[in-house]
């Protein structure tokens, strides 16, 4: 490693923290930006400093943003009254591409997890509970994994939701569509057994 | 992708003009530096901008370096008088890894290749041609690649060097360490074969 000089080495050292990036791929994405011309580094470099400046979170839904309020709870055409609680802001984006869901979000920042002592207090429950008080929500949408974590999760929830006449709902596990039924595992072919429905023509 | 705020969507859209970086490991890669302390991300940031205003190339070797003279031509337990010539930083610092090398080197900074317009001005062979006619060198090993483009560049320079009384050498070309001879292909037996060479004991 001593054969590069010291700026080299130091933006390969930078590089190999990220994850899934090891010394090797470093190395080469280091050659690369030595190749690239001035600007196009710059760019690079700036848009690292401006996502940790700019990026925040929105304040009512937790939700990646630019701004005060993230691009959904500023979208008047959302259906501010249907919340999907959701783990991270990775899970989503994950929702928001597949476009099945057309209201609002809340982002939890975490699961409940006593092992890592993850309680109740430390992920944006009370939020979403002060929300549903506030808001006119008629549903609140349960989105977390089907983990042990998200599970538990979702049903503490649900419980402290059961003083709202809301409706609280969990999205459907089952059977991944394409799966081939062989290759399922039997936990998800016990629950797709336990919530099938009427196939309605 | 119109799912991530401007910042997000800046930082992956850069980081997926990287090379063996898509739109996946791009978004992976932002939501990390997203995670990330700011004194990391920022650390990120200025190696590139170092990367770039810092590094430079040798005026003596075209190797890469932070000062005027890199640090194998500055190293005075380095053997000056034989140069190794290599076509990229990436060869050389190849070579220094294996550790089998204890002179100088020159970097063309590319090969012949008239298909893409590249003739012997485009590439550093008349500073190679001044340094053997100024320097006291006494071999010049000519370690392009046994591409077609590296044996032409090769053997160009060959002829270039003629006027000169040193040695000038090739690099062995032949079976890799570890290959398996069934596996060898018929260009590199053939070569292996013609440059066969007597045991001595």
């Amino acid at each position: 490693m001593s054969y590069y000089p010291a700026s080299v080495l130091n933006l390969i050292k930078n590089l190999s923290k990220l994850p899934g990036i090891g010394e090797k791929t470093a190395e080469r994405l280091a050659m690369h930006i030595l190749r690239t011309p001035m600007k196009q580094a710059q760019a690079l470099a700036q848009s690292i400093l401006e996502l940790k400046e700019k990026s925040r979170l929105c304040v009512r839904c937790f939700a990646l943003s630019d701004a005060e309020l993230c691009a959904i709870c500023s979208n008047p055409e959302r259906d501010a009254r249907i919340l999907c609680v959701v783990e991270q802001p990775a899970e989503m984006i994950a929702i928001e591409k597949s476009g099945s869901f057309q209201g609002a979000y809340h982002i939890l920042q975490g699961v409940l997890s006593p092992m890592d002592g993850i309680g109740p207090e430390n992920i944006r429950i009370q939020e979403l509970l002060d929300r549903v008080a506030a808001e006119h929500i008629r549903e609140v949408v349960l989105a977390t994994s089907t983990t042990v974590e998200g599970e538990t999760t979702a049903a503490y929830i649900a419980e402290r939701l059961e003083a709202f006449s809301i409706n609280v709902t969990r999205i459907a596990s089952g059977v991944p569509i394409g799966g081939d039924l062989k290759y399922v595992d039997q936990m998800t072919l016990k629950r797709a057994m336990e919530t099938r429905h009427a196939l309605r023509y």
